[in-house]
């Protein structure tokens, strides 16, 4: 690594990185919908790799190659990312698209890909001695964090929902961290989470407000692309929620399309459930800026957000790369997470499913084309909610143990 | 590969791979104690890589290498294996043990080290012209088999007591497997299994009867070696239900030994509930064979069984190392799973928690030296059985979103 420093994803303002914690101070204030994030900052490297590295996209060289850290011993020791690219060829008949790949990211530590901007979030953190790190989230981020801190002897502290999923709460608390469910929504947490963050001196990962979240996912966009090199995938299917992990990925190919290793970044193409769907309608109708969704609701809990924070950086990159949104039924992300599982041997959470749910549609409105290099990303594994998954399985009923009642059934 | 032949582990007996799907013929039907399977088959190849192959752990063609298939091409498409040895700082730091190692097993795609059985399962399967493999297993071995299956296209039959944990059930249906819930214990499930394939013709995986899920098993012996070489580990720890993953994981140690590849085999530790202990307890008392446990009882499912089925293989495997076995609480098994995922960040469910509940016995009575090089085996995530981790952590209560409760709390 070189230097670098940060630039607005507004107003192009840099700040050197001693300067700034979180956004920029600028566009930060500006009139914004519901709880969108103005001024993101995002990471410009001096300088980029111009050959891809020697070591395989599984190696913590690989990323460190690309990342805003001296080396790869600056990163908690965690092993994280290098997940595969699968090229599912059952899938791949199923849909008629010979050049579909599925990024499983369940396979991180954690089982999501959280686990990326969590990693990067710490080895900032200890760099600029913080003790503790803190986070707002639903489910996964904070569970992310928390596997990440306690690899690296990082407290963590988590705002949490009161009603967050029953499977990432115990995950978190397994990791050691401490967990505040708070007596009201996503927003209230994320508020009370930046107070105290001021209030204690602690390091602030809450998305789309810590650049490093951005810039740590930009791993799995790096990956894909090293993964089919020299090839360049034509479209990236990536779920949003507040628009982050789209972003991410993003960042990733545009970095290598500024140092020259792919000549072009893929269409970025979001999905979001129906019921919180703020950035697709705002694509769709080409307005700059999204109309939060009060009471926004969907089985796909990650996904449901009112005001995507990372909403105006998340429509420019998707813009930029010639990329669209679809909206998916909830039906169809239910439907979508056996489907996944039993043509790829990839399981899914809702808020991963959907991602598969979005090409269909994709498919239909002409988005992508059945030829075309198609990567969908696969955010966090179906053992995050076992109930939603149960609802969209056939449970077969008990048999006795003879073989008539084996043949009768297969 | 070049060619290979099957070796009984009990009278030595040579088979041709097409004279023989399972057992020893001449061992099959000695006496034995409960449901423990005699003639075990052990794949002997023909020979051996006499260099570490030039592709990382992670690549298909390193494991290819020392597996009774042609190359690559032969495995189902679904990744598996490949997963990372953690050397998890804050963990060596509370053991006082500073050459420790965890292999994470949990980043396997159905989460469990049984998807490397299964793979090459399949593979067999589709090589010998199976269109149908069946299983009985109480979760794992079945999710795994139904996951590669649904990656390779072949049909799954999974025999399963009708009391299988809900996520490993709903996960299982999810990849599009044919799930026979019995009306009875998993021996029921497993004589079934084994009776229903004799009368279709299906595809044997059954644990400790298909001599190909310890050829599969031993990758992950494999894999540590290749990541600590030309280092070896002292003692490895390994969690024992029927025994067949110990078997395993010896296999791959031996075989590298026999290719020159390493010097020694390291001593095997089996960890087993002290409710369900047929394995540890005849290694203590200095017995040839097991006495069956009727009424087993542990909250890790996986290894609940009264009579291990490769206990006869197992117990060999791990004196010929210089092993031993230790035997741990429910309470044990519990404590450990938070106190793993909050030193290492690796969150794993009960029956694979036991292996670091297991290390403190062993440190305790003898068996391991701090200073020695220790690897303990991670064979499943802790989203398989978020029940049980709940009752090892302390729920916090709600907090209001303000300062001032967050304050008080932290």
């Amino acid at each position: 690594m070189a230097g670098f420093r940060f630039r607005c994803t507004e107003c192009a303002t840099p700040y050197d990185e001693n300067d700034v914690r979180l956004v920029c101070a600028a566009c930060a204030d500006k009139q914004e919908p519901g709880g969108v994030t103005r001024g993101v900052l995002e990471v410009e490297l001096d300088e980029l790799p111009t050959n891809w590295p020697q070591a395989p996209p599984s190696h913590p060289d690989f990323l460190t190659a690309f990342l805003p850290i001296p080396s790869a011993e600056h990163l908690p020791p965690l092993p994280v990312g290098g997940t595969p690219l699968v090229a599912a060829p059952q899938l791949r008949q199923a849909l008629g698209m010979p050049r579909l790949w599925v990024k499983d990211d369940t396979r991180n530590p954690s089982g999501s890909t959280k686990d990326r901007a969590s990693l990067l979030v710490v080895a900032k953190a200890r760099e600029y001695g913080y003790d503790t790190v803190a986070a707002a989230s639903t489910g996964n981020a904070a569970t992310a964090l928390a596997a990440v801190s306690a690899s690296a002897g990082t407290r963590a502290i988590l705002f949490v929902p009161a009603n967050a999923p029953e499977a990432k709460l115990v995950q978190m608390l397994s990791y050691g961290a401490t967990v505040l469910p708070i007596d009201g929504n996503y927003d209230d947490a994320f508020e009370l989470c930046l107070a105290a963050c001021e209030e204690f001196g602690w390091y602030n990962r809450n998305t789309a407000l810590n650049p490093f979240t951005i810039e740590g996912k930009k791993t799995a966009g790096l990956e894909i692309a090293a993964s089919l090199a020299p090839e360049v995938p034509d479209a990236v299917l990536v779920p949003v929620g507040d628009g982050v992990i789209l972003a991410g990925v993003a960042k990733g190919f545009s970095d290598l399309d500024r140092s020259g290793l792919i000549d072009r970044v893929p269409r970025l193409i979001a999905v979001q459930p129906e019921g919180a769907a703020a950035i697709v309608t705002a694509l769709t109708e080409g307005r700059e800026t999204i109309r939060p969704i009060p009471g926004a609701q969907s089985v796909a809990d990650s996904l449901t957000v009112e005001a995507p924070r990372n909403a105006l950086q998340c429509m420019n990159v998707i813009r930029a790369s010639g990329g669209s949104g679809v909206a998916v039924s909830d039906e169809a992300i239910l439907t979508a997470i056996p489907r996944l599982a039993s043509l790829s041997g990839v399981f899914a959470e809702p808020s991963a499913a959907a991602g598969l749910a979005g090409l269909d549609v994709a498919l239909e409105e002409g988005l992508v084309e059945r030829g075309e290099r198609v990567v969908v990303l696969v955010t966090g594994t179906g053992l995050k909610d076992v109930p939603a998954a149960a609802r969209a399985v056939e449970r077969p009923g008990v048999i006795a143990p003879t073989l008539e009642a084996v043949a009768a059934r297969v």
